[in-house]
């Protein structure tokens, strides 16, 4: 046994909908030491994701949901200080399933990629050159295949994704359409992520969408669902296609909500729905990082950071980002 | 002018839902003679289809609506009888957007595909080896794209293009569950077209799929859309795939009704659904139709026609079918 404390964050009861605080509590456990086949890392930068919300709802969602007294699941950027694996090294930096904790202990199956300190900034590793660029990149590219002149509309565009998909998406000729909640934000999308217009979802949404895509909508690079999407896939063109990377806008999906139905709308245009899951994806997921820091090295891409530093507020961290009071991807920052 | 009548079923008022027999009218009109680049063809097979429905109403559809006062739009086989264009020969057969009319005259704008009578008896013409067997073909292998041992679930699997596509999944290895409204047409979808189970959605839906579907679903090939989609929608397996060929369980969409949401089954198992119109795979056409003569040649496909030979009788034979009432592909014959 290891004579350090590792605080975590740890699920204390199930929430129905966005969790709070209250769902959760700050718990000191004694660091245990690595196994043969393992290491032990500190993290650096815990990410805080709209994704977790799906992590501690007993719903049907891509994994298991958190168990009650475990900690809370999340992405990280550590570096390994001890290693009984041969193939990691104290002194490297992982990106993985680390959890809101100060420290993890476990062997490779966690890990979703190395990041290498001399591509971007370490912070990045959890943002732009982790599951939210990457999302980014190969949702859009994969899924989304835009063309150029295509119209892309995108929900959440000022979020960790959101700014990336814009940029990308104007990188491969198409113009861009923000949905956003505020016209700060707005201003935002056109001065920083290079967006062609942009929607404020609080205005008569559906004046404002024909007036941002008066030649209808091309690809919707949907991350909140609900009634917004409604909206975009009414105005969708012939062949349009639709990712559907999240459904941020509602918290609760048992028993799930009522909408207008869209079969005619699918069938009469030909419209393509995809759902898209970042870990389908690992194989690619050097690939498309490489891409990124490249495109940020060259000055093509901006990326924006909102960085807490007390892994007590982590709960309440994921409250804001919930509510859009973040401004760029949510990390906390444990150690530099 | 030609001395000839022409005997035609006109729109004469805009129905809100499924045309009934007194928004048409029989009109003889005079037949004209074709012009240079025109031919004029006797029909001899007039197709029903469900797909009719949307071209009367005016609401949002791949085609604007018939006219009122226009002779109802309609798919047909028939043979030239007199050619004034270089391509056309008198006793060539064709198949094409010729009305619910004796005669058609005009140019090549109208032809879908020619019918070679050495493939198939020429009725086949306008179902086996035309849209419907072409979109059971197209729409299964290109949208749908079904691997061994899938489970397919096909709604309206007794009819025109449930009856094939349940025969074509199964020759690509798949397990085939029809959903059907009788348990005679439950028993047909298995003693001819060779499902592996059927359930009939007047007994309740979900135990009943679940009996049918131990494994959930893979591939829904939808021709129905509404309540029973609902249903086969939350069985879906990762990377499932759902096919909207049809949307007949629901006549109208103005304003859309409401049902529950997908976003959320479409993210979390990564579903694509997708919008199939067979107009837009004529190029293929040919192709399509060789493979499902040579599969009718061999043995291996069963199809169903169900004939009437009156004109007048059109209208009644489209409320037929949306009532369920065919026994195979519904076709007017005019002439041997």
């Amino acid at each position: 046994m290891d004579s350090r404390q590792n605080r975590q964050i740890v699920l204390v009861s199930r929430p129905v909908g966005v969790p709070e605080p209250h769902h959760f509590e700050v718990r000191n456990t004694p660091l245990v030491s690595p196994e043969d086949g393992q290491f032990l890392l500190e993290n650096l930068y815990l990410s805080v994701d709209p994704a977790q919300r799906g992590y501690v709802n007993d719903e049907n969602n891509y994994a298991p949901p958190v168990p009650i007294g475990a900690v809370m699941r999340a992405m990280a950027v550590g570096r390994v200080i001890e290693s009984r694996h041969p193939d990691f090294q104290a002194g490297e930096y992982l990106y993985g399933w680390f959890g809101w904790q100060d420290y993890w202990v476990g062997g490779p199956e966690a890990l979703l990629r190395r990041v290498d300190p001399s591509q971007a900034p370490l912070s990045a590793g959890a943002g732009l050159l982790g599951i939210n660029g990457l999302t980014a990149w190969l949702a859009l590219h994969e899924v989304g295949r835009p063309m150029a002149n295509n119209t892309v509309v995108v929900t959440a565009a000022a979020g960790a994704v959101g700014s990336l998909v814009g940029q990308l998406a104007k990188l491969a000729g198409c113009r861009t359409v923000a949905v956003v909640g505020s016209d700060e934000k707005g201003e935002l999308c056109l001065s920083r992520y290079g967006y062609d217009a942009y929607v404020n979802y609080r205005q008569p949404l559906e004046e404002a969408l024909s007036r941002a895509c008066p030649e209808g909508v091309d690809l919707f690079f949907d991350n909140v669902a609900g009634t917004i999407a409604d909206t975009v896939i009414r105005r969708m063109n012939l062949f349009g296609r639709v990712v559907q990377c999240g459904t941020m806008s509602i918290p609760v999906w048992i028993p799930p909500p009522q909408g207008p139905r869209f079969e005619r709308e699918v069938l009469t245009r030909r419209l393509r729905i995809e759902g898209f899951v970042i870990f389908d994806h690992i194989a690619r997921f050097d690939q498309a990082a490489a891409e990124l820091a490249q495109l940020l090295k060259s000055g093509k891409l901006h990326y924006d950071e909102d960085i807490e530093t007390d892994l007590a507020r982590a709960p309440q961290a994921l409250v804001d980002v919930y509510e859009g009071r973040n401004r760029g991807k949510k990390l906390i920052r444990l150690r530099e």
